[in-house]
């Protein structure tokens, strides 16, 4: 996480003022449920809200005491004791530091995704409008970099629409997974507390009770988030990817926004560079290397060891912060992208009409050509326009094995681009329910 | 894909001729649905089955047509033709080669989804077999590896049941991520191909239509079942890397199931070693592993490139029956697995009593000591217990501090193994629905 | 390992009969050397060459005897007994399986490494003869996929051959660390057999002795060797990519080579696709995703865990059979690879003379213009040709501020190419050692 | 990088003001270098290191310069200018901001690595110091968890001391390919910046000129540094798993020192757990996460693109930081290591003997048994002793087989502990050169 790739919003979730005042709600609902079915006094109970519930903690002073307890919640406990003196003994009664940690590791990892997923649905609504703006603007389709067959660039944003509609769904899931709460002791057998205090603070913390914890919330679920994360930041790389191509100087049928103090290069003044993009790509390859110590995390021994801790304290902030960041980076990009459908013409009519070799070849074969003849006969006359001796459309004309099965207008009918579209509108519906 | 690692149901589904049957339902599902709407003669659709539908292809002879012609999908389509004679023309019409094969493979991934499915069910039953057979067999809870409060072999068993639930619903949702089906034809514009094609085609082979496909099927679908395979792999780990800490020779809780004719080392005889859960261990490092290259596949050039292909080919296959073979063997380890109830006890009394400490330490807090009071005297017992110097229970009755503030018969309920277990049946309840 | 991606040399290696083979060559040696310090008869060890030196091994009978032990390593004895009679209880005298396994691995591994040396010495060569063919072809230098300033054919195969110069470099070091042996007994204390067999039997096998060992080599000697080829993987993706971007329809610098029979796709039969190319990103991405698991394959437990096992089954044939294969499939396109001068040109030409501007930013500075006036000037004018509307060199003649500060002659010869090009011989020099 | 993990030294690496400074190093060494051949004034050059040589750079300016410009070397220069007046138009001629970029970043991955190397001594002496201490304390080695045959914890200290030594080489040789410089102008030609500048700011800032950069310096060098680190970072992880073992309550060999003021757990107060070896466990898994990433770096597009930039202003600092961090902590534990040679008695004697049984097995062989017999004697004697039914040496004396092949003494004489550290001098002398 580091301030360059960095949202205000997300980076406070991770703040130690944040993550205090969480770890306090936790024990102070906690107190609460434990005075309802009481074990502790309900004046302490209330007592703890009064005192503590409005204080901003002294994170030096915590790190202070923690210098010498070498343990965080200790540390965090006798600070809050200062705070609410005598009753403070009945705070953290029969609980276990995971019991805070892992809570509120997973509150913050829910307002995270909660953040994701208002990213992701101002980026859906970006590609959406951008969609429709260039629903019938054609360009060539590309398979292996070369050109194929017309498609639209509202088409490509319907793949990328489809696309992050799924990453919305993959990361309900992944929130829902890591959206439950751990209030039952060490080893996790409830010796200590009751099951309802953890019933009562799950509600409080609007999460669920996890089933059996052993001491620790299991980390699969956890692991299941940050591999979610990836695939979604794989995501934003593909469509990072698609715009760098889109920007080539020999295709330049799209440009990142370019602001008007911008510098593209130290020494070449004329260039303009997808840099956001590119930077996206980089982004996307660091979300994606933090599944694995996730993965890596899940085979805890016995019924808890801490291996897991440093790698959360790192790719926790680093995985959310980073994605934020770039979903948010991918919105403005596609919202402010500049569109050149007079490029994309130009590069549709590169090839001299070989784009529609697929459509004689099946015509072809209505005629009554076996599928290996007429794919010799498109072949052999596609071969020199592509080497740019001659137009694709004459040379079949001139072809007497084509002659014989197809007219002049009959060929001339496949050369249409309107052909290729007649489709766009089931898939928009398909996609976004309208066309 | 080793034969030492592989079972054959999940290889069969990635054998050619299984490769090569899907492509042709795919083919003749295609052209009954073009017959229907016009395009092709009904006879012909008909004849297409007839002449194909039951036989046995020649792996072979398309592997020798596709030296020649490098492309996999004409090499088949030209051993079809050997077989349908003339109708053949009517293959393949207006489609393109990743219809079929991307739609091939997702029949093949959620045919293995299937059978991973079947086998976690083996697996959760062979886990609540044990866990209420354990249901109420005391053993040491540790946490880092130390000591800390009673458990149940049962409630281990319970957490393992609980996680392979999520990874049950997990793989189910991977599963749905994989179960579509396109029929676009190039760069994905049903140019050339009605889009009832592919809804036919899709209902006949278990699938739904792809919303949006750009000639291929969008890679983010795969990225995600892979990665959900790579966490399932990390659950195997867990309980496999349980179950070795269980063998150890100063622990022996548990042991794997030791045959008759089996040799545990070339040189030291005695030796009854956890092979197969370490086995375990290395293939969820190799699944995990696979996740990446999943990930990284997700971003292709525009409409499509090919890199995926050499991918999907290996881990295709490898994820899929290696974590097959996984499941399987955890299941047999877990049903075989020799509990050793006696051992478990001779560890819980180990530490003299130390185990109690924490309810000790609740006690006093409750009689009206500070926290960090009760921290205080019931550190400076346990120290030497710990250090085998003396009994826990005798040595806190000595302590003045403690003799202030509880009576003997106080301390010594403070030392029964059932307090630890009352609340077994909550957690079972939550994991089986019943106790 | 799939057959598609495999070339035979290489698979060979991890054939059961090879390794069966350096198991037996491993054993024999032994006992040479234990004949030689007088622990069994030398008439015994004589006659243990003789009766199975020149033996093949039946696969078969010895998975059989494996189904029973469940041991690999006592199913190999135990089949070599049945050659060699009464004298096979003096052979593994004092050893343990690590002993010839762990042995036996890195045999195989070095052997790998030389064949993947000379591949590597193969790809050199050919990319040598390119570099000087095409030493003074100019092409457009592009960053973030915008033209820049001139470079040449030839600088770009340089870049690859200095970067797979370093590759080899690297593969030698990380030969050396798996060309190690360890005949070191149970637990690796040499309790049992003495450190002069292993000396021996390192020196016939062609390694050294592992200066200690724990019955197992240390495998971070072996998660070295798999993350060398993890980058090496990733330097031939980066020649691949580079190739697949220049085979680019609107860019067609160069393509890899077209055989007569070969059909681009099954629907538009004019597409060349750069599927080699493409295949090559595919398999770096598989090279490198097994880094991982031969890294968590480290930290084995205590004196040795049997996790590693599983994933060196796999990655070791994986990992090196598919470099091998991505190697010479990368030497055969580039030997091949078909190159366009004359479309080189046309891009060179496509933006009016833009790809200068640092020339006369330099001058302009060099005039005396501050940096920031230098680079206002520069940019107004290079923006309406960026835009296709106008000349750069005209418009820059026309400039008020620039003519203050440069004649028109002075402009004119900042637009010279082979001013590009003059440094081109230095770099030959560096990385060829001749220009 | 968090505050946690980290180390000022390695930190400070990191920070903004460092990174300029060496910016300007690199600047004005360059512009002694335009001025010796005559391209630039002396008088500036040397008027550009007295007005900014020492010089605090005020970071906050040059980011706000930067966030109009949006290019970090153009701010830097513009905030350079304030300080030098004039001259600075002297400053960056003919150069390109990667020249400046990654050339830096290579200087402080080099004094990043010669810090870590540092670490890497410090911890081989803690662990020479301790394997020297304990060269001849006995302790049970273990297979698979198993008790296997006696090492000492001198031989364990000596395996982690042969296992850094390399960690040292690799990280020298690491350290070598990123030792480079290259100042070598817009896509590396050397167009408008000779050579010989190169040469002399590589001498300078102590690095090796790049034979051939393409604007950039090539990613496989940083690569293959990361993938280093995450080679050793499992290195680490295997000292730290080891410690975890050791210290586990049943096994109790070792313990992590345990400081005056610490507390274990919240809970339960007599808990000394091995948190710091766990935490390095955690770190290795971040570390090695990183090296993928940096792998995915290497296939920049054609002379450069820029989405490494990301990936490394995250994984340069973390992954330094992070290793420099995990290596401290782990000299630390190894040189305050608590070991106990009396629990390590305590656990050589737990199995009745039954750790001897291979030199009895031998013994039978060498006495005319073959190699079947004598396993299945051996075997059937150390099964009850297994299930804690009899001793190992008793019950062979009473087998009538084993009597009549051995005598009661010489069966005694293979139950000698002494037996198996005979040969811990030879490994010792090949380790550390003497014993």
């Amino acid at each position: 996480m580091i301030p360059r790739y960095s949202r205000p919003e997300m980076v406070s979730i991770w703040e130690p003022q944040t993550r205090f005042k969480i770890w306090f709600e936790i024990e102070a609902h906690a107190c609460d449920a434990l005075a309802e079915i009481g074990v502790i006094p309900k004046e302490s109970a209330k007592n703890i809200w009064e005192k503590a519930g409005n204080v901003t903690f002294n994170v030096d002073r915590i790190d202070e005491i923690e210098r010498v307890t070498k343990h965080d919640v200790i540390a965090f406990l006798t600070h809050l004791g200062e705070f609410i003196g005598p009753d403070s003994r009945f705070v953290h009664q029969g609980m276990t530091s995971s019991d805070v940690l892992d809570t509120c590791l997973n509150v913050q990892l829910t307002r995270a995704a909660d953040i994701l997923l208002a990213d992701i649905d101002g980026l859906l609504a970006a590609i959406e409008r951008r969609a429709f703006e260039h629903k019938l603007t054609p360009c060539i389709g590309r398979s292996h970099g070369i050109h194929a067959e017309p498609v639209t660039f509202g088409l490509k944003m319907a793949e990328a629409h489809a696309e992050f509609s799924r990453a919305k769904k993959r990361l309900l899931a992944a929130r829902e997974e890591v959206a439950t709460c751990a209030i039952s002791g060490a080893v996790g057998t409830f010796a200590n507390i009751d099951p309802r205090v953890e019933e009562h603070v799950a509600a409080k913390m609007g999460l669920k009770p996890e089933p059996v914890s052993t001491q620790v919330i299991p980390r699969d679920r956890h692991a299941m988030f940050f591999a979610t994360l990836g695939v979604i930041a794989s995501s934003v790389e593909r469509l990072a990817i698609e715009i760098r191509h889109l920007q080539r100087t020999e295709v330049l049928e799209a440009e990142e926004f370019f602001s008007e103090g911008q510098k593209g290069s130290s020494a070449m003044p004329h260039k303009r560079n997808p840099v956001l993009t590119e930077n996206l790509t980089g982004l996307a390859r660091l979300v994606r290397g933090m599944a694995l110590p996730a993965m890596e995390n899940v085979a805890l021994w016995h019924e808890r060891d801490i291996s897991h801790s440093s790698v959360e304290r790192m790719i926790g902030p680093d995985a959310t912060v980073t994605l934020d960041f770039a979903l948010a980076r991918l919105t403005g990009v596609i919202d402010k992208l500049l569109v050149y459908p007079n490029n994309m013409q130009k590069n549709l009519d590169l090839l001299g009409g070989l784009v529609h070799s697929q459509r004689v070849l099946l015509a072809l074969t209505q005629k009554g050509a076996s599928r290996e003849d007429a794919y010799r006969f498109v072949q052999r006359n596609a071969m020199p326009v592509w080497r740019g001796e001659g137009d694709f459309l004459a040379l079949l004309k001139k072809d007497p094995d084509v002659s014989k099965l197809m007219t002049d207008a009959e060929l001339e009918e496949k050369f249409d681009l309107g052909y290729h579209l007649k489709h766009v509108d089931t898939i928009f519906r398909r996609v976004f329910g309208r066309a």
